[in-house]
């Protein structure tokens, strides 16, 4: 038995759904989707199409789960519910502040069409979102924290790129180790934004542009500098592209509470990830297998991580998880 | 609305599933079950009572989920499917060979009787289970490597308490440093039990007891040593009143792999506990709200953690959970 997946939109995200697939031997890509000109756009995988995406519900019958790739801001909003009412379906939707409206746009379209729609995966919301989740309802005497990093900010190195006179950027968030040491070691502090994390960017500026007046730019920027202790590095474009080309990312998620008598426990969860891109994708094809489970078994319309039983996420039958991995 | 508990068994297990419910505000204790006359049961709470174990099916209409307190390797196996029969029911049976077995005894009990039986709760089997899961489902390509302590255990200890001289021991599992750093770092080292753990002990000697042979016999015993570096200290009966009182455990659980174009990723989850029985019985508690969750909506029979959805093991509304955690 063979999970028939699609792709809709093929960024980075895409491009690591589609390598995620070969990983698992129970998925098969049956095609990728674009708004692009399908002749224009080079995938890895030999013998498998790309199709425009106008042309997507002739393809209804072939596609077991459609993974949808593009972005939260101008993407998901409209192709999140419009495909859910033809296909089953996960996204990263991670503009946290409107998961709400979106699941419930999702669900209106996903449950009359009897399709289950999964969203907000990946590692936040997502991985993360379940060790917040765990954390308080083991230990509901207690503090979260989290922190980011170290690693490549998308929102972060786009707004650096907006202030005139940058000509590229990236931006790395950087958690303090002394917070993080301080929260791990199980007293809980009550830690500033300033105290958390630090951030470090490094850009390159258009031919005579002053460097003084950016770095104040930069570290006087409200919402995404002023709070945080800032570095600036002005580097050269060849230098960004040699040493700024990956997208590590991670981070970790500590519960740090009392049990019953007043005795500290310290739970964590962390993610060291070489490509931030790549593991988000391998989170959502784990749930493309949980929302073909879930289809299958008429759980339809729109669900979070919340809503997913572990054991979904495996190829592995509940008799075989039970003796290897219980 | 209140979820009304009973214990079964009142150990360190049971004195902290007691402690643990008054941190949830959700939850009440109706009463305490025990094999021992309960008029010689201590208990912490004041308004609760002692009952017989024998008198328990009396109160079969004023307990929603009855947490199992007692051990796997005499108790479980005979109470587990019997009270699953009357009741919904949380056990934290770790007796890792045997779970097959057990979760079919238990479900052949709980399933006709409609009752909803999670069974194998705690830490490991537990949340590190479901850690193992999530990590090979997301990282199909990888390694998972588990190192417990550094803590205390309770197996180790009562193997060293049956050589005959000793008149009381501990014993503490330690992870290797050099190890778990190499296995965070991204390798996938093939490690080997002694490259893992050392074994760490504390013996109080009879009277006149010779420490050679007895340290002898220690290290070279089969299943439990022989595979370890293992130290013994022998100390008198009061310093291990003294320093050796508390149950702190742990470990991690570390999943290292590839993603689809070969970028190293690392997962790795982690507990760092002050009281091992404490942290389990939280666990027990939180997974007794999902017990009585799915019992209200009918999904009864023998589950596992697994088979549950990390909703169901918060007081929160799926609506607030997408609000404030995802």
């Amino acid at each position: 038995m063979t999970i028939r997946i699609g792709i809709a939109g093929y960024g980075n995200l895409g491009r690591g759904v589609e390598s995620a697939i070969i990983q698992n031997t129970d998925m098969e890509l049956v095609g990728i989707f674009t708004r692009r000109n399908p002749e224009d756009v080079k995938i890895a995988s030999k013998d498998v199409q790309v199709y425009k995406i106008e042309d997507i519900l002739e393809y209804k019958d072939q596609i077991d789960v459609l993974i949808l790739c593009g972005g939260s801001k101008d993407d998901l909003p409209v192709q999140g519910p419009q495909l859910a009412a033809s296909f089953n379906t996960i996204d990263s939707f991670d503009t946290h502040a409107k998961i709400p409206d979106y699941f419930e746009s999702v669900d209106a379209a996903a449950k009359p069409n009897e399709k289950t729609a999964i969203i907000s995966v990946g590692w936040d919301p997502g991985l993360f979102s379940i060790n917040r989740l765990y954390g308080e309802a083991v230990l509901p005497v207690g503090e979260t924290y989290t922190f980011w990093g170290k690693g490549l900010s998308q929102g972060h190195s786009d707004a650096l790129r907006r202030i005139e006179g940058v000509k590229d950027a990236v931006q790395y968030t950087i958690p303090v180790d002394e917070a993080v040491n301080q929260v791990r070691s199980g007293t809980r502090p009550t830690l500033t934004t300033r105290q958390k994390h630090t951030r470090e960017c490094y850009v390159v500026l258009e031919n005579g542009v002053d460097e003084t007046s950016i770095k104040e730019a930069i570290v006087t920027m409200p919402d995404y500098f002023i709070d945080y202790d800032t570095t600036v590095h002005f580097i050269t474009e060849q230098q960004l592209k040699t040493d700024h080309a990956a997208m590590p990312h991670g981070g970790f998620i500590i519960r740090s509470g009392k049990s019953g008598t007043n005795n500290s426990q310290v739970m964590e969860y962390s993610l060291k990830l070489k490509s931030n891109p790549e593991f988000t994708s391998s989170v959502l094809v784990a749930y493309a297998r949980a929302a073909y489970k879930m289809s299958k078994s008429g759980q339809y319309g729109a669900k979070t991580v919340f809503d997913i039983a572990p054991g979904l996420l495996s190829p592995k039958s509940d008799h075989e998880l039970r003796k290897e991995l219980l």
